[in-house]
């Protein structure tokens, strides 16, 4: 597939402990695919310095895009705009543009500005912001890092602000088909049928549907038709 | 904290798709969590040999164990088993006690055992046997690997037949508490209390309660009393 590549790096000591459940890969997958971005990774590490740079320069060189969910807030524990500016080699530096919105944010909601606030307006040096309606903090891109909140209501209006400037590629069609006999029994016709798709992706899924166990195929690929053609050919090879 | 470490390999090209919402990673970071292993990191790759083998190496010579979910099923993207085997250095084999458990399950649903079934018995060599009651294919561990199946109810199995065998680690505490106050307001004295309590990890969550945003602070730690100690300090800190 020549769509762009994409890897998200999700920053959470929450996902990992077993507390929260994630909510931003998911969002951002199906985003993705409708989009035309390829994601081909997604790892999730602590709310620890050193794993986030690793992560982050493992993640930008090998990927075009890369998406971070969380750790851009005021609190001690959210380290990743530091992480990140360690991971390009910039210094950190408050952002005059970030700073006016923040103080616009807590003017209207009468709260003082204080360093607290400011420590939200910290970003790598020659970032440029990600702004959204519903928080005073902003997120950022440097180069292919797109630094997004971990809060999912604001972690979506935050790609929904950057991904409009992203090169779109073709938006890979998906379709299923369900064949109600178990996965072993079709795997050798169902091998040989993907090998003559091999543009495609096809995948297998054990499923039970309404108490008998089946297998749901997944048909993956950028052109349409070819999809269509496979799942004519899966019907052919394993009629209802 | 000096528990066992453990990273998750989630193999999934469903996932990254967008089409799944994971549930294995999540259930079994709050089974770690219970279980007093740290975990670590997490990665998704696709159901792609080179993706796996690279994810693979990665983890387990960074944690002292890894988790794998997806992709050990008979069809032809089920290319799990061999991409460990190629990992680990060594060759592929039918293993004799697993192509019997299967032999079984087929012959109690009337199901010919034919070369498809085979193909769920074939295992790393030296590789020792994970099995279950719901399904006739095992998981298999290799060292420190741990490879199991990605449908959830027999992922879910698979863990409970592992776990057993690991050494088991101090569970973490966990308790939370909520400030009716954004956490702009109280960042400051948070970043006080929380290096007053090195030994443990708080962190802040906004959210919203009723309308009203406020604070969540999370801290965990190895040492139940601390733990209590910091929640009184939080209480005195920010007062209900």
């Amino acid at each position: 597939m020549s769509n762009p590549t994409a890897a998200i790096l999700v920053i959470g000591d929450e996902i990992l402990s077993g507390r929260t459940r994630d909510e931003n890969m998911y969002y951002l997958a199906g985003v993705l695919s409708a989009h035309g971005i390829d994601l081909r990774e997604v790892r999730v590490v602590p709310d620890d310095q050193s794993a986030i740079v690793e992560g982050v320069n493992a993640l930008r060189c090998a990927y075009e895009h890369v998406f971070t969910s969380g750790g851009i807030g005021p609190t001690h524990d959210d380290i990743t705009a530091d992480a990140i500016a360690t991971a390009f080699g910039v210094p950190i530096v408050v952002d005059p543009e970030a700073e006016e919105r923040i103080r616009g944010y807590c003017a209207k909601r009468g709260m003082t500005y204080t360093v607290e606030e400011q420590r939200m307006a910290r970003i790598p040096a020659g970032a440029t912001l990600i702004t959204n309606e519903l928080s005073g903090a902003p997120g950022f891109t440097v180069e292919n890092v797109h630094v997004m909140a971990g809060v999912p209501v604001i972690f979506r209006a935050m790609v929904g602000a950057v991904l409009p400037g992203l090169a779109q590629g073709r938006p890979l069609t998906v379709r299923d088909y369900r064949v109600q006999r178990p996965e072993s029994s079709i795997a050798g016709e169902l091998r040989t049928l993907a090998e003559s798709y091999g543009d495609l992706t096809i995948g297998s899924y054990p499923s039970m549907l309404e108490g008998r166990s089946g297998t749901t195929i997944v048909v993956r690929g950028l052109d349409a038709d070819r999809v269509t053609e496979a799942i004519s050919a899966l019907h052919d090879a394993f009629p209802a």
